[in-house]
């Protein structure tokens, strides 16, 4: 299994503010973008664990901003899975325009039942991560 | 049944783009609160439709944009029900800023049940429309 | 100049609804995505332009809604420049995935200068489109 | 001046994704409109700010997600200036629905100028808050 992948993200016009950079909202949009690719790098998706009833609930996000990103500029999303409990899935996310580190970010997602109730974190998403 | 609703939008800072002006797809995200307070106005919600397997489909959508809205502006949007037929609702509305007219507008909905499948608008919804 | 160009969409997963499909707003904002690639394949660009005090204003959306679009779904944006009037831009676009059509849209475009004047379709958007 | 505001969301249908709850990069959105409010209540308001060029970037932004929120339910968002520096604001949230506390949040801010560089927090934000 994959434990990082790599998403190029084009800034959008809408998610530029007033201030001429990217509003700090796009950030996690982008990182669920990063989550995305690395299930996919993983032999699996996100929208096929849905259909068997597995959901991935963001419980926690932290965010810093170190630089504006701007409209158009291209940046580099990396994303890693950092551990793996039997309920939660922590990943780390660096963002990157160039050499620039734009952002870094963290978030913990709980494994939810179609009911909306903890249950196990399926392997392929585990992979051979350590435990959180 | 009423067939007309009022609502108050106050302009937030991430629907402002670089112009400094409010992102014209956010009048469509105003436009369907007012759907939703035109239905609740009319004694029923949204939500609870949803609950019955009845959902509400945009099949068409027009906007004219006359003037700009700026962050932390306060707007009157009017919506109003111009015709019901069978299976489709048409909307109209207009956007004010006191007594400036920022934007018209225009939906088509269809309505569903939970298979995707049309269906005929329920009576609660319809009213005294005309058909459309 | 190039007068059509397509962009790959994926949908995102916040840009669906409990509907479980892309929401009606989200097709704006790729037309919008389209715009940026019809005039980067021209060789200009707008940020670019925005830096010279040339400002597209959207003042006219249509879409219709043919099929949904779902989350991860891969889609193609074709975006052509209708046509280009002294101030004003019309731009025509179809969206599909693979071959079935799920929406086609249309919007026109203000030309305005840095205090919101309209002003001249520069050159390089005008390329040899007819009147509008 | 008020250090705390309260202020009342109404989770739109946009706002909430295929799992059928509000999607997690709404709630940032929220605490923004929260800032807004506190502003507002300590006599001035963030607009007329940047227009004396003084704007206020997020470097952090942390939440936690306790209970989902669902589309058109009825919110209260407590904002408060939880610190102020020299530079920096810090904020606290606590988001309700009735006597549920469904996330709290906390972000920085730093004050900049119409270049992007640092300069010292106005004393109309600052009020009597402690040192950050």
């Amino acid at each position: 299994m994959c434990m990082t992948a790599e998403t190029e993200i084009r800034v959008r016009y809408v998610e530029c503010d007033p201030m001429g950079v990217a509003h700090h909202t796009s950030y996690p949009v982008w990182f669920e973008m990063g989550r995305t690719e690395l299930l996919r790098s993983s032999g699996t998706d996100y929208a096929a664990l849905e259909r068997d009833g597995v959901f991935l609930a963001v419980v926690s996000l932290d965010v810093r901003y170190l630089k504006p990103a701007r409209y158009d500029d291209v940046l580099t999303l990396h994303t890693s899975l950092a551990s793996c409990g039997r309920v939660k899935v922590e990943h780390h996310y660096v963002l990157r325009r160039g050499g620039d580190t734009l952002s870094t970010g963290r978030t913990v997602l709980a494994c939810l039942d179609a009911n909306g109730q903890l249950r196990a974190v399926p392997d392929m998403i585990r992979g051979d991560a350590s435990e959180a």
